[in-house]
């Protein structure tokens, strides 16, 4: 049964309080053998990737093939039946179109002082999208993923992942191909994380590295920060639903059961001021929970996380939200505007009736790689900006640092560094 | 003496090669020291950060205090000389400028299927800003890290900063008093990172934490990267002049060394198509650093890490300094914007013949925290974006998810996520 909450029960407090710091996330740690894994492909390259790649995907890259070709991407495409196509053709073209609106506008100035200064935007050079193998290669995933990079102005886009027994996904290469994958490497696991980042004499290094994966991918990611750029460690997906009771709770519950059902980790939380309605959610989710083929997942998901809140009135229940930072919010009321102007923290919000999270994962256009744990107080979900970079710049004339220069000058003394205040000082007359 | 290059040399692809993959960064291996300290503070709260502050800097927090007082910072402010008062007030007035322009701009729009999405900006609550004790001590690099927190919008901004044997710095101080900062706090090290990420009795946690430090709190931020946010973690400074034959020999020379002065791993490289003017500018870094009370620490990092690289065209000098993506890179010619133009990787350009990199640190406007040891590849300077974060959000009617939910339900099915599917297609009629 998942946890039952009343904000007008003592206690609450301390119970809500032991909500908000539960951890989801596995404690098991596998630094140790991620950092070899790293230091082995560092060092030994392709050799390593080989001989990783027959241990844990059971294939051998010289048999199957290192990488798999544009034709069979293309192929992939080509064979999906009609409507698949039509659908994954329109997310890609709403991905495309929302991302092709985050691009940032370069900037330039010139000051009082006559100091022109601005900042430039770039793509980097080269990104890497991690795509898992088995269960949870999702087409959705290569899209949001890919898409981005693209538009950043990514010239390099190279997609690793693992095809345990050798076997591929094609709506995975599907996907790479409308998106425009450049390489596709069957490579996974920490070790193709390593590739990237270090390179090898196959794969040529990148920039920045994104995508999910499980925990040795994850760990893989978080050592390699700053050799390359990455997207933010994520863990298990959360959803919060703000419903009242004129919602129908089949509605509702399928709504939850979206997020239960992607792993026995995942939570999903409603909050409601209507009690009666929150008992109507709970029967829905047993009666939903039957017909579908992830029971067992989501059953266990909702079983050990799951939540129901109950709250005097629903303005009440934003402040319980942004403490909780959840990664989807869905906001199911006629008028959302009023709760969502006072929403602090979240990943992505999902306003009214008629939308629910699952348009997001797919076709909406926003982008489905969002901040988990609580990590919506601080970050933001994946963008175009994630493969870009700034650079700033600066020009001064003789007049412009005539007239910002000895203040350099004054603080660089103070701060005990002769040769800055020189570099200054010396070109003022 | 520094490494001298000549790109006609044969044998030189090779030799560049080198100098761009030369580590300076410090290999020692600080993360199990780090991990237990971050655990005792987790786990031990202020009792922790009471012994640590004994044992590394030497007081008692009981004794001294454990915060400096608004009182104090302003105190500190108002006892500045004239001279400095000023420089630091214009260095804080053109950085809060500069940086007003990179707020975000949130967007919404209805597309073509009545879909109603959007992205909303929004400051994180808490900053953390920790500034070095004793020699790294810059008022400079509070402003730097603090006024851009303030211009998010962050409503509590805090500072933590060892004070060795209980001494203060009041330029510090005084920066922390101009800049806004709420809360000081008199711990360092590893321990302080902790406190800010997991708070302790007295010190509420915060979402993000930036600023510079020794590799005991980079790999405190490493390691906590996910519980906060953090900016890029930051190696030894460095410095790429590209000029021509034209310019005054001390002038680049003052340049040089404005880095190498900062410490022993610093890195100072100058391109040159004039051999003559490698060699004036060689002897012109021998006299300046005779005079320069930093001369030791200066003149190690140009014997170890210096060079002089000339090549046939300083065109051709671009090619090479993107492939080390410096940190700063000055363009000492009389028309700089044509190579400009050409620079894909670095931090922070400065153009022409009157823009010493060292007016950037202080007073131009620009961040002077910005990615070292060739991150300048994939991420970009210290920015009014680290403090914020974006929340998406997305809002269809019964309409429009008849237009693209039938897509979504598709590739739900195709992903094998019933529940996905189940939450659109009930709501289609």
């Amino acid at each position: 049964m998942p946890l039952r909450l009343d904000a007008s029960d003592t206690g609450f407090a301390d119970a809500f309080a032991a909500l908000v710091d539960a951890r989801r996330e596995s404690d098991a740690d596998v630094s140790r053998d991620v950092a070899a894994i790293l230091q082995r492909v560092r060092t030994e390259g392709d050799a390593a990737l080989h001989a990783l790649t027959l241990q844990f995907d059971r294939h051998d890259l010289d048999a199957t093939g290192w990488r798999v070709s544009a034709e069979e991407c293309r192929a992939a495409l080509d064979g999906l039946d009609t409507e698949l196509r039509i659908a994954l053709e329109l997310a890609a073209a709403r991905i495309g179109d929302f991302h092709a609106r985050q691009k940032p506008q370069d900037s330039e100035s010139v000051d009082s002082a006559g100091v022109r200064l601005g900042s430039r935007w770039r793509g980097v050079d080269a990104a890497g999208v991690y795509v898992p193998g088995g269960r949870a290669a999702y087409p959705s995933s290569v899209l949001m993923n890919a898409i981005p990079a693209k538009v950043a102005g990514v010239e390099r886009l190279v997609m690793v992942t693992p095809t345990p027994g050798g076997e591929v996904n094609p709506l995975v290469l599907a996907a790479a191909s409308l998106a425009g994958v450049d390489e596709v490497w069957r490579v996974g696991g920490a070790q193709a994380i390593a590739a990237l980042a270090y390179g090898t004499d196959r794969i040529t290094p990148v920039d920045v590295v994104t995508g999910p994966g499980n925990a040795w991918v994850a760990e893989a990611k978080r050592q390699l920060y700053g050799v390359v750029g990455i997207d933010m460690v994520a863990g298990p997906s959360e959803i919060v639903v703000v419903a009242d009771g004129a919602n129908d709770p089949d509605w509702i519950a399928a709504d939850l059961l979206s997020q239960a059902e992607h792993d026995p980790t995942s939570q999903s939380i409603l909050f409601t001021d209507d009690v009666g309605f929150a008992d109507r959610v709970a029967e829905a989710v047993e009666r939903t929970l039957a017909t579908l083929s992830t029971e067992a997942t989501a059953r266990t998901s909702w079983n050990d996380n799951g939540a129901i809140v109950t709250v005097p009135a629903l303005t009440e229940a934003i402040r319980l939200v942004d403490r909780l930072a959840p990664e989807h919010l869905e906001l199911a009321v006629a008028d959302p505007q009023p709760l969502f102007d006072k929403v602090r923290h979240a990943g992505s919000v999902f306003l009214g009736r008629h939308t629910p999270e699952a348009v997001g994962d797919y076709v909406a256009g926003p982008n489905h790689v969002l901040p988990t744990g609580r990590r919506a107080r601080f970050s933001s979900g994946l963008s175009v900006l994630d493969f870009m970079k700034r650079t700033s710049f600066l020009a001064c004339d003789e007049s412009s640092l005539a007239k910002i220069g000895p203040a350099a000058v004054a603080l660089a003394g103070a701060e005990g560094l002769p040769a800055h205040a020189l570099s200054v000082g010396i070109r003022l007359k």
